[in-house]
């Protein structure tokens, strides 16, 4: 995306993907060469602002110390900020009053930076599949969203959206209602946990309790526990028709995102998995080549 | 339940059912005669201690008072408490601890004394189907208890339950993966939105939010929206199955109670249909005569 050759004021620019559980930054120079990188806790605005400016502000000093060079570098460096709900109104107003160390601060979504590190900077559609779910595509200045909407009412196929799946099964089984099998057992086990009311507690009301149970459940469906099975082909059904949904915009290239990835695509239907493609690049990445195409040799954010 | 002829230490018995959203207490004599009524506030002791204890003692105190007699009273009168969560060890700790106006305290759940009420302090069983959903049964010691377990991964068939599938659909309708209905206009014009983002904020992720949803949900499966009757005929599958289960251990009578009650008895199933028999009393005034019959006449609690 960044345009061949253009002189630059910046010398160097910063990538940050910040994310619910953590919060990993990059630094790049004018040639998209990465320089060092950081690492730090939890930065969604959303769930809790003070903590998320203060782990975006740890991860950029650690990339710019990484690289060899002084806190005030922050200074003179323009950033790339991707954050889950900074497409909230309350979240980028925040955001934005924010008092930022550094040259100037881009806000963008988790989405596009993933989109753009995974295609090297350049245009194509994601599915990111972990504790949530979504589809995500770009093309220039055109972007689209499906799915995600977070947990319970939306990211269906995703991590925490099988764990309730076999949660509620889990119930429907200690009550009587429904067949046993060995998914039971194992859900027991790793919640420590037998009785409905405690299963439940251990569990809470939080997406990323249950997607904890989602490796599990794929790994009963790989031994073809039925229902097991049922809930992996019910996430994946959904997931192909999030896919077949961003082919038919024909994008350059389509990645499968997400911690669930490697265990979701042997379960996508043949024409969805034959149309992916690896991801060339973390989201961190993708934010500061973002950057580093918005702020290099003056062109407008 | 109360033996006919004890002879009375406490003149008064106080029942109290404290829910999430509000706590009703009744002041009975020694007859089984409702003497004045209380009405406060928010008292689940698992959401918010302090707040359940104090809606408890002002309703207890308010029943005294309408009965014409004064707090005073209160130090001599036994009350039994039916409250929701009461199972879970660390909320009965909490209320155990706490140093109550009355002269004795018994914790039950909030089951149990909506069944006593039901049935006029005898055994029986009932389907409590509102913000949340569940099944219990009383023949003398012997209790059980089916379904419940709370939102999102209980509650089957429940308002929130119903609310959350009505939504779930909405998700998929406006990213083009199902065919719409009058339902989603619904939806949006009950919610005030029509953007995906804004629709899930509406809600948040509370059980009682969702329920909101549900009376919308049986409109228009009454009016034959195919979605809408596809939710709540799954809803009725789940709690036919239920009244089944509590049937089998042939209780002398079954009741459906909750807020949702008059609307899903008509989609109950022929054979569960003529199985329900109507409540005849409170939750509170079950929980009073649950009183009476453990403090007359010094009967062990």
């Amino acid at each position: 995306m960044a345009p061949p050759s253009t002189v630059a004021t910046a010398r160097h620019f910063l990538g940050i993907d910040g994310g619910g559980s953590k919060c990993r930054a990059v630094l790049i120079n004018g040639a998209g060469q990465p320089l060092g990188s950081g690492f730090s806790g939890p930065a969604n605005p959303f769930q809790n602002f003070e903590q998320a400016v203060q782990s975006i502000a740890e991860a950029a000093e650690q990339a710019v110390l990484a690289a060899g060079l002084s806190r005030s570098v922050l200074a003179t460096t323009p950033a790339c900020l991707g954050l889950a709900g900074i497409s909230l109104p309350t979240v980028r107003a925040a955001m934005t009053a924010w008092s930022h160390p550094f040259a100037q601060m881009l806000l963008v979504t988790d989405l596009q930076i993933a989109s753009l590190g995974a295609h090297d900077g350049g245009d194509g559609a994601v599915i990111i599949a972990g504790t949530g779910s979504c589809g995500f595509l770009q093309r220039g200045s055109y972007q689209r969203s499906l799915g995600g909407r977070g947990f319970p009412a939306g990211d269906q196929g995703s991590g925490a959206w099988i764990g309730l799946q076999a949660m509620q099964h889990v119930l429907l089984v200690l009550d009587g209602f429904a067949e046993s099998s060995s998914l039971v057992g194992r859900i027991q086990q790793q919640l420590q946990a037998t009785a409905p009311n405690e299963l439940v507690e251990q569990l809470g009301q939080g997406a990323s309790r249950y997607a904890t149970l989602a490796p599990l459940v794929f790994e009963e469906a790989n031994n073809r526990d039925p229902v097991a099975e049922r809930i992996i082909q019910s996430a994946a059904d959904y997931l192909n028709a999030l896919a077949r949904m961003l082919l038919s915009e024909a994008p350059p290239r389509l990645s499968l995102l997400g911690g669930l990835a490697p265990l979701l695509t042997p379960w996508l239907a043949v024409d969805v998995r034959e149309q992916l493609s690896p991801a060339l690049a973390s989201a961190e990445l993708g934010a500061a080549l973002l950057a580093r195409s918005r702020f290099h040799g003056g062109a407008t954010p």
